[in-house]
């Protein structure tokens, strides 16, 4: 890639956006709909805290999109994964599978209950979780005793499995939910950046036992903070209640609480905002769809660039638009280029395994997460006017 | 207390709140200054997650306020503490003073670390520690080690104490941080009822070495869900900020986390709502407390029933009322009657020493715990129009 085809890229953005001069942002949020007579609306009702209407809205909105039978409002996707992962069972000691490319909330959440992130290498196509690198890597370490999964090279029980549908682009969780079946690891699919995408007709976030959605003010629609756990099983939905509230056993006035709770429930204020946002996302998707077309045409024409494509059978929700270069040094070139232009782009995150804290998690070969840490950049994904 | 006073209690109570027939919340948030204003104009600047201009203004006010040197936004009283806990040093298998008579979620933010609480008697004024309880029991059970306080019964180590300002009132605070001292045990104030409450001139949660605040929408006012940590080390306020968000590492445009964090941050959304809300606290305070003045005289007229004044030489935000009953029976017939005449009241928690997940819980005698529990019932105390 050379430097004209730099300036060219962000010319081709500035005209994109419609935006000649003023700094762009790489995603913002949009507010087009009724989210001011909604957040009104909630205050002129007083119920602004954990119990409302529009909670109550919200989840069902939430199993009317996803098609799961229960969907549990919480703060934040972090949150949500952390419940998702103690319905699951997973316990202090245990390893948890995750991919080595993912934001750092999906290793965090495993931390929470003091269990051991394992990281497992994507797939070059879908950016998340490959599932012959999970084989790859259960014939490598996984061993059955009683029926329960263990890794015999830590003797650590392998509790749950949790895929993460990276920018939007779904994983093969068919196959991976199949394979994880096969050694009674549940699966926990860490949909957090995959609202509105679906492999064939199914919704991500639905193929496991738990599945879990961000609305964090990045993605492609906001609650500010805003989370849901996603199930088909009613009885970890109620569960998923009872922890993400305080755990409180029903009275008409005593306050008795019977387990260990969270306070994670979603605001009805938060929730006022999230119902407005969820009315836009078809649209909002169409638009960004259409924005990835003109993304692919462009790059066609500049060398050394691969505008990412969905992943065959997929329709992902376009959350994040990515390149991907020749080198880190290319990289590095058009990262420094476009964000000294005022066009924001980024980098992938850094992999998990490199960080302090994940350092001395145990890890298959990571090669292909390597490459794309290396390779991959985030450009301009705003929904356009 | 005989029928009929109940029957004056219920009649007193629709006459001071100007409700002869609806049904009469105990405590509902107000809404008339700039919350709709700041909410619109939070939604046009598109910020509206974890970053803003309101949550560094609600942030400002907070410092304002209590007079703590810094302020760290944050989505709930329940988050505020387990990371104030987390940075007062608080680890696994540690143990932690904290009071028998609190809401949930003071044992539970102890809980989320693996640490345990051990359960100290409350004060019949003050409602919260006794100072006494805790001397007696760091007499019963203490031992330094190397400048360590150790529970040399469970021997485990006593990490910090948690002091909670129950419904608003000032615990004995400077009697239990001089204590804490000489044992070199942190105190994180648990002012999660008590913002806008005073000790003399000092604000309630900037004793201990931390302190924090609840937002909560039942609390005496809101931003739907949020809390505070509140300090004046430098240094720890900094910590605070990297940890309640993703422990993220400054740079330009690279995703480097340094440790285990966690996604608490104040929504913008949610901080537009507290700016609004905190413009009015002196007057909610003032209101509420000629409410305490007028339930006084009335109460006095009342046998078999006292009236709860603020401890002496503090000044309360008088967030909920209570009064006390002679006896456990004579409490529920209050409960029965009013809540079956629409004025809802309620008794104090269920003492945490009692709840399945806390029984086996180290304390000390509690005998003034329960016979508050036998014997406080809370009474409407929304600010009245």
């Amino acid at each position: 890639m050379m430097e004209t085809q730099f300036k060219k890229t962000v010319d081709f953005i500035r005209e994109l956006y419609n935006t000649p001069e003023a700094f762009i942002p790489l995603h913002e949020p949009r507010f087009v709909g009724n989210e001011k007579k909604y957040l009104i609306d909630a205050i002129d009702s007083t119920f602004v805290s954990s119990v409302g209407e529009y909670v109550n809205r919200f989840e069902e909105m939430m199993t009317q999109i996803t098609g799961a039978k229960y969907a549990v409002a919480v703060v934040n996707g972090t949150a949500a994964l952390h419940i998702s992962l103690k319905l699951a069972g997973v316990q202090q000691g245990d390893e948890v599978l995750t991919q080595a490319l993912s934001f750092v909330a999906t290793p965090n959440a495993i931390s929470y209950e003091k269990a051991i992130p394992h990281f497992i290498d994507v797939n070059e196509h879908t950016l998340g979780m490959g599932a012959d690198a999970l084989q790859t890597r259960l014939d490598q370490v996984a061993e059955m005793r009683d029926g329960v999964c263990w890794n015999k090279e830590t003797n650590r029980k392998i509790a749950a499995c949790v895929p993460m549908h990276t920018f939007g682009f779904p994983v093969e969780i068919e196959k991976i939910v199949a394979m994880c079946d096969s050694y009674n690891i549940p699966v926990v699919e860490d949909a957090a950046e995959s609202l509105g995408s679906y492999v064939g007709e199914q919704h991500t976030g639905t193929f496991g036992l738990l599945g879990t959605v961000s609305l964090n003010g990045n993605k492609v629609v906001t609650s500010g903070g805003g989370g849901v756990i996603l199930t088909n099983d009613k009885e970890i939905a109620e569960r998923a209640k009872h922890l993400t509230t305080t755990a409180k056993v029903p009275h008409k006035w005593d306050y008795v609480h019977n387990e260990l709770g969270y306070n994670y429930r979603m605001p009805n204020l938060n929730a006022a905002l999230a119902c407005a946002q969820l009315e836009q996302l078809d649209r909002y998707i169409g638009n960004k769809k259409e924005t990835a077309q003109r993304y692919q045409a462009f790059f066609e024409k500049i060398s050394g660039v691969d505008f990412i494509q969905k992943p065959a059978g997929s329709t992902p929700n376009y959350w994040l638009h990515a390149v991907q270069l020749e080198n880190r040094a290319q990289r590095d070139k058009l990262l420094e280029y476009t964000n000294g232009e005022g066009v924001m782009t980024r980098p992938v995150w850094e992999l998990l395994n490199r960080l302090p804290m994940y350092i001395d998690c145990p890890s298959g070969d990571l090669s292909v997460s390597s490459l794309l840490a290396d390779t991959l950049v985030n450009i301009t994904s705003s929904v356009r006017n």
